[in-house]
This record gives C-alpha cells, structure tokens and sequence, in this order.
C-alpha cells in the first residue's frame, strides 16, 4: 500500500510555507496544521510585513486552525513546523491542546526544549527530526546572506 | 507635586480592561501598554470570543502597541498587566524587547515565573504586587462563580 500522508509529506508542506516566508525576506519558518490527513492551517513567520513579534507561523497557523475548527482546542490536531518552537510558540501550542508536534531542525538558541517537553501540555506528543536537514538549512541560509 | 502617573495609576486602567473581560464573561485579565506616560495599547483577554487561546491580554496589547508605534520593538514601553504572565505571554514579551513588565497578583500554576526572569529579555525590567489583591481576587472570583 502506498502511505502518502507520511510526516515527511507534511513536513513539505511546512517548508513549502517557509519557502514563502524566505521570498518575503522574513525568517524561513513555515508550519501546517493537520487534522484527520486534512491541511486545515498553513502559515509562515510574518513578523517583518506584520510588524509584529507575535506573528510566527505557529501563532498564525494556530489562530487559524481554530477559527476553522470552531474551537479553541486542537485535540485531534498535528502541527508540524519546520523549526523547533520558541518559548512563546511552545506555550501557545500548550493553550491548543494539540495532540501532537512535529518539527524539523532544532533551535539550541531560542527553541523551548531548553525548558522540557513539560512546556508543552502533557497530552501532546512530541516528535522531531523530520526533513531537519532542509528546514535547518534554509534558516542557516538566511541568516547567512543577512550577514 | 501631585504625581498622577504612578505604577497605581497604570495597573488600575489595566483593571478597568479586566473589568471588561468579567462582563464578556472571560478570565477577567487586562494590560496596558504605557510609553511616556501615554497609554497606546488597551487590550483585554478576548479567548472565548474570538475562540482563540493566543487572544491573551498582553498578546493582543503588543500587536496593538506595534501597530501604533511601526516598530517590532517596544524598548521604550511598559506593560502593566493584572495578572503575572504566562509561558507564552513571557515569550512575546521577550521578543518584543519591551522596557519593562509590572505584573499585578502573582499566578502560581501557571505564571512564567517558575521558569524564573530569564524567559523575559534581559533589558527588561520587572516588577509585581501592584494592586495584587484587587487583579487576584477578580480572578478568583469569576472561577468560584464557574464551580
């Protein structure tokens, strides 16, 4: 049997979304929300054009995700996100519910793991690694160019 | 000299935000943002009507006072919310690098505090208790009506 909707699947639509933050010349995060193999949310990080710190691609795809589901929980939702969350995105995804996160690279500088999985909620599952390679690179790249 | 704009004087508009929350029947918690002496955010918690658990107080004010200033960064502000803030709350606040953070009553379950000052930025300053029993008990009280 052919499996399409794998996390590696998923993951590419994320980066696809960061693909679209990096062309606007914003950090290269990118995220989608997943419920029962349906895409419900995708954003990027739109901090720069939105002016607003607030604005990375967790917030918005999460704010999204709700306003489509008609609820403030995520239960039966996966996120997958191209970078580990931030502090503020971890408690966020702690709010949702969300049954499980998925993210690519790591972020040993601002990422939440510094604290524990115990920022997220305790029902969340947790996964990483998933196209870390690509999603690690484009930031790398990015900020590499700024330099 | 009569000195009007006192932390007092703030963290009681930030009441008066929370008092709104209590009448839409949300977790009665409000900020204000303050940049010399003029406030240029307001914003209270709005999680149930906009169905939406990023719609915290001190969210919702830095999008406002981002907006209002055109900058990401609020260096020269001050927050005054009613409650201590939570993970994600902190996390915004750090990244909007804002000036200082007067919290009112402390929140011991989920208040960010227990990570400790280091999930603000390092420029920000901090302060708490102010007005504490008036912004704790609202809260109190509207989850004894909920029992």
């Amino acid at each position: 049997m052919l499996t399409v909707f794998t996390d590696e699947y998923f993951m590419m639509q994320a980066i696809k979304e960061a693909e679209k933050a990096a062309l606007a010349d914003e950090v290269p995060i990118g995220a989608v929300i997943v419920c029962k193999n349906n895409i419900i949310a995708k954003s990027h990080n739109q901090t720069e054009v939105l002016n607003d710190v607030t604005a990375h691609a967790e917030i918005l795809a999460i704010t999204s995700a709700c306003a489509h589901l008609g609820s403030k929980y995520l239960k039966s939702c996966t996120m997958y996100v191209t970078m580990e969350p931030c502090v503020m995105c971890a408690g966020a995804i702690f709010w949702s519910q969300i049954g499980k996160v998925v993210f690519g690279a790591s972020d040993d500088k601002r990422g939440f793991m510094r604290y524990g999985k115990e920022l997220l909620h305790p029902k969340t599952k947790l996964e990483f690694g998933v196209c870390h390679e690509q999603c690690g690179s484009m930031v790398r790249h990015f900020f590499a160019k700024k330099r």
